[in-house]
């Protein structure tokens, strides 16, 4: 099994990662095995699987913890996270992803709907089967529900030259952090924490969620489509703007604002002196700014949690660090 | 509340269906009132909610009936057929259904993913606040994993003139009989009936959902598309060979195969001619005997159901009656 090498320095954790990989293409099974093949190399297609790393780690500071069950709901968080993707790809017409071929590009937008729909019942299917109470299911679809509400609230905010950072976060809170947040508190609830402390878990994800995706709206930025690999801006012909624009959008709307409204007709010329004057009015820089408050917010709160002897508490550190402070 | 003309001779029923379509409404908000209002409008569309209604009247059988919980396991159920239902449609490519412009014509395929997403999350959640156990949750998703094979198996067998009657009931066992089978399967086991009992329901329930589908598919065959409230023979086109068209391949593919390999770029001289060959060659008649089979099969079960105060075993025996000789 493939992990990716930012968890070789975590032998345990990487194990672990293995059997959920694992775990994951047990579960999937179609009669067609094209479609079956295409979601399953979409799960072998490297990503870093930061969602069932947290649920992994936060489940160290429950006293119930089993390893089976673990990595089981683990597995059903990160089919969650692939239904989404799958479908994220037809909304935003995605031919490329991790630079693979999208299930939408190759089998078409009608198989990537099922294939979606597919996965996410996989996930209630594994969430029935290993969580320990109706509540624990409960709150799962509640965070489902803030994940669906905050995609659905992207799409309200297309083309507006208004967005404010308030919106921004309210719908990234939703699409992104509400994955890492259920993460977190599923990983410490399950393992057998109080409510109160598994919150405070879930706290932690979500600011680790905004702060990430922040970032990826960042290295739209600031990388080359080759580095990303997808194409550079391509949510700003869709009308979707991220933090960096939304910033310089408040700065400098006299020569931002006639050329967004050109939509979807926004030439390569055109995309390129958006991407100038981003940079030009602080939108990055702010953004980093604004990145760095969530992922201070985040390591203090894990600064705070108590030992285990795994030394999970470094390990959340670490991770935490670097993924808020990559640059691909 | 408009509900569908079918129920006014059960005043109860009725109500309680009333009360269905009230929790669904007050379950579906969101910021976007444009989709909202979609959502609901597809609700209000005057579906005769069969889902729903079996699903109250088996929950008579149990000890336990509580109609709160009852109506509102019955909204669940409804909001996971209307998820299918937008997806479906996007599947299609349907711009009409019930007479009403479809979520996707209105408001393009991206809109219409998250909304029936939302819709199945909306599901999960009132299932997980209204159901006795994570058992009923297991159940659930597990037929929701059937429904989402068959879906994916239908799309495998588009364009196959060798379809087998047995590969077509299959496929339908899933899309459509399984949320037949769990509305059963629920009304008595969450009523407080023994499992197997339950499960016998829910064996009632997957024989009616095949006789509807097959005569769903006969009507294809019988009505104009303004009855319909669709395009007729749509999915033909499509590469969807339903039953009569299976038989009548069977009986004269030296006419059919010719026609049908022309697949999407069939005339509508062509579908008249299709049609005219599917009736000649007793495809309608021998689709028609084997909805009958069903239909007994299912009609027989009932019979021997115990008898309740409410009379509820009389009402399934009209209403399955009334469903599976529709000729509209």
């Amino acid at each position: 099994m493939n992990i990716h090498p930012m968890w070789e320095n975590y032998p345990e954790l990487a194990t672990e990662l293995a059997t959920t990989l694992h775990l994951m293409e047990k579960r999937i099974l179609l009669k067609n095995k094209d479609i079956e093949t295409a979601i399953l190399s979409m799960i072998h297609s490297g990503g870093k699987l930061l969602r069932p790393a947290y649920q992994l780690l936060f489940s160290q500071f429950g006293k119930n913890r089993n390893v089976e069950k673990a990595t089981a709901l683990a597995a059903s968080i990160e089919m969650l996270h692939t239904a989404t993707l799958i479908h994220d790809d037809i909304v935003d017409e995605a031919d490329i992803r991790r630079g693979l071929p999208t299930i939408r590009s190759t089998f078409g937008n009608n198989t990537a709907v099922y294939a979606g729909d597919y996965l996410f019942v996989c996930c209630f299917k594994m969430l029935s089967n290993y969580s320990s109470s109706l509540k624990s299911i409960q709150l799962n679809s509640r965070s489902m529900e803030k994940i669906l509400t905050g995609e659905l609230g992207q799409m309200d905010s297309r083309y507006n030259l208004d967005m404010t950072v308030k919106e921004y976060i309210e719908n990234v809170s939703g699409k992104t952090a509400e994955l890492f947040a259920l993460s977190c508190f599923v990983g410490a609830y399950e393992s057998g924490t109080s409510e109160r402390f598994a919150k405070n878990c879930g706290e932690i994800g979500s600011n680790i969620g905004i702060a990430f995706q922040i970032i990826d709206d960042i290295l739209d930025y600031t990388q080359s489509s080759k580095t990303l690999g997808k194409p550079v801006l391509e949510d700003v012909r869709q009308g979707i703007y991220s933090l960096p624009l939304i910033y310089a959008l408040q700065e400098n709307p006299k020569e931002l604002h006639p050329l967004l409204e050109k939509r979807e007709s926004l030439t390569d010329d055109d995309i390129a002196e958006i991407y100038t004057l981003v940079h030009s009015s602080g939108g990055v820089i702010k953004a980093q700014n604004l990145a760095a408050d969530y992922t201070n917010k985040a390591l203090n709160a894990i600064e705070k949690l108590p030992k285990t002897k795994e030394n999970t508490k470094q390990i959340l550190l670490d991770i935490t660090q670097t993924i808020l402070t990559r640059t691909n």
